[in-house]
């Protein structure tokens, strides 16, 4: 660990030496995350914004660029039509989604998993620009409404978001005050956000285009609602104002309103500008739980392994743990001494592992659990006292 | 019925004539709500005001009626410390509860259930005032914030707001910036507004007190755990403002700030002026409400009287009938085709009827049922089509 340049680059190397090896022979790709490639770590810190159509997502981007990116579209009617990540580059172009999901330098392997239908609705659009050199941006078809969600989608949306929510330091919700109503989709979107709840912000944009009165109420029966779906005790912070390139629409708003909005823009600008701070000190937490959760992943798959008879009976066998599975975690739980509430969901776990035959999986190999139980005891803190935060 | 002068006189008359007879065969006093008497129909349309200490309750009256009641208190500690009526009067007096209770005229004496302990925690505050000759106020003691929630009340005090509840035209649940935590003691005294969320109205009081940004911030999460309390999908209307005798702090909130809070002031003083006019449809609501909960009463009484057995085993059979009571209402309802959900709850109808020897029960009277049928049917739609609301 000598020659490690940085706290990303040391977590790159134990990921390398100490809880890859772990994942890899319990086949935790399979069950929970993929293996994490090195251009993951590479990988700018990113924010998504997702919302019903029109609610002014890609102008927040241009906003933001001041200037489109290659390839945005925006009107009225639904427009974005892909997921568009946009990222920083020597020149603009956009990028199919095949192509760089492919790409080894780019943290979107994972994506692969969605199959071609949504590879073909995922795009990557690269531009010189100084704010993209410390951000990248992920654009989202809008979320469909009441009416329009019978449409069905090609590929599993939520599943696309829960994924990006995951790789996300920040989630921004955008709503305007002609669209409040969290359809159905929408709901399941945010569902898919479940466990990331600290990265989103609700955005109420267009706030202009209402009286002060209306503005109220409307922002009073999102808060109504979104504190019913969001379903946390904490207010999640809401920014009020409207982010587009036009001044604020004075005569329907006042002076006073327009002074409110741009401090919400102000306040908004400068929690975008500290995520690269924060983004190191939340790469480091992500890492943990997730050796936390590799740890778990190996007792499971090796307690599984142990239970197997070694002659007859072996498809019975195989039976009886997956029926008692529920039963078999609290075993283990109480073994090793682990969390419950870090067990992953039983009735997933049972689905994957229908397609397993468990005298194929591996034994416990306690060497392993204690390298990355080193891991999480001596290197991860000796690197971070060798390290300050580089953006302190 | 046609010697009657006004919706009200003919609902009197046929409450005395074909629904009080019913009600007090079964002892429909004992088990639902006391038989009305004549001031609770001549009784004007009565708003409530609930909250926290100091938020500003007593004020607020204060400022309707642009002047202290007899007896008000106004203070930053927790000052009104009884339920108080303020009601118009030919001079100014306070009347002590006990009294109250007792005086035929006054329609308060089912409160007498809620004990001495209560009766002196209670006021009658009567004024010559052109508003309180439309309507009556009640003034409540704050609701206690967490701390302060330890100090035990003396007497059941959910108990009486809900039966303020049940009585009044409108509920006002006031809040001030600084004071919104929603306590466990506010969480039950909402929970006993239960069944009239269609009085409650929320007024944001002393907006002024913040400037915009954190007035957005107070009211975003007072919307947003409300929302999770009051678990309706319907958003209630708030009223932001300031409701003092004060001019509105500009300093604080701008020039929009006040115009906002001025046509809030205006919005909510109009909804109150509406009062009256709605109170009439309310009433006759609640009197057809009441009329199919003394019918179904009269129905599970006579039931319970029909299946005792003449001469040997009646405790057993009597233990038996409380022991299977879902089930007993479930035949009641299917025999007579009545609503599930208008029966009451069965625990504490099994509590109240433990009381009682079934035997003494009286047997149904098809010819009592007949009559409030034919009230419902024919004698309530013929009054209202004889008198126009008098307020419209
Ligand atoms: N702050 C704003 N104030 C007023 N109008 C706006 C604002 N932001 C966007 N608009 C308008 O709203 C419409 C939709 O904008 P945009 O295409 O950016 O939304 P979107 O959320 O990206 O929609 P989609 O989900 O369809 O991609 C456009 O006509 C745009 O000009
Ligand atoms: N709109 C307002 N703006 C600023 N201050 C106010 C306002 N209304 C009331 N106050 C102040 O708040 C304090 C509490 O007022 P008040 O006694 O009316 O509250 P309350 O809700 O009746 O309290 P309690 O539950 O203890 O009876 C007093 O000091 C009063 O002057
Ligand atoms: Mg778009
Ligand atoms: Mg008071």
């Amino acid at each position: 660990m000598s020659h490690v340049t940085s706290v990303i680059d040391g977590l790159k190397k134990l990921y390398v030496e100490k809880l890859k090896p772990l994942e890899s022979t319990y086949r935790f790709q399979d069950f929970v995350s993929s293996l994490l490639t090195e251009s993951e770590f590479d990988a700018k810190p990113m924010i998504m914004l997702l919302g019903q159509y029109s609610t002014g997502k890609t102008t927040f981007i241009k906003h933001l660029l001041k200037g489109n990116y290659p390839g945005a579209h925006i009107g009225p009617e639904p427009t974005t039509d892909r997921f568009v990540v946009v990222m920083g580059g020597t020149d603009s172009r956009s990028v199919p989604g095949n192509t760089i999901a492919v790409q080894a330098d780019m943290p979107f392997s994972g994506l692969t998993k969605f199959g071609t239908a949504f590879l073909s609705k995922f795009e990557c659009s690269q531009m010189p620009h100084p704010l993209l050199e410390h951000i990248t941006i992920v654009d989202t078809p809008g979320v469909l409404s009441g009416e329009k969600q019978r449409t069905q989608r090609s590929y599993d949306f939520t599943g696309v978001t829960a994924w990006f929510a995951a790789k996300c330091d920040l989630i921004l919700l955008l709503f305007d005050p002609h669209k409040l109503d969290i359809s159905d989709e929408f709901k399941r979107v945010i569902g898919s956000l479940r466990g990331h709840d600290d990265k989103i912000r609700i955005v109420l944009n267009k706030a202009d285009q209402v009286d002060t009165q209306q503005l109220m109420r409307v922002y009073g029966a999102l808060m109504w609602s979104l504190g019913k779906v969001l379903n946390t005790p904490e207010v999640m912070r809401v920014y009020i104002g409207s982010f587009n390139d036009k001044p604020i629409n004075e005569r329907a708003v006042g002076p006073i309103g327009k002074e409110l909005f741009e401090m919400e823009q102000e306040d908004l600008l400068s929690d975008l500008k500290d995520i690269p701070r924060k983004a190191c000190d939340r790469r480091i937490n992500e890492f943990v739980k997730r050796a936390r959760a590799a740890k778990i992943h190996a007792h499971i798959i090796g307690h599984l392994r142990k239970e197997m008879p070694s002659m007859m009976g072996k498809t019975k066998a195989q039976q009886r743990l997956i029926d008692n599975l529920a039963e078999e975690f609290a075993k283990i739980q109480r073994e090793h001494h682990l969390a419950a509430g870090d067990f992953p969901n039983v009735d997933h776990f049972r689905e994957v592992l229908t397609g397993y035959s468990f005298d194929k999986f591996e034994r416990l190999k306690p060497k392993m659990i204690q390298a990355v139980d080193d891991m999480l005891g001596y290197d991860i803190p000796n690197l971070l006292k060798r390290f300050r935060n580089p953006y302190d």
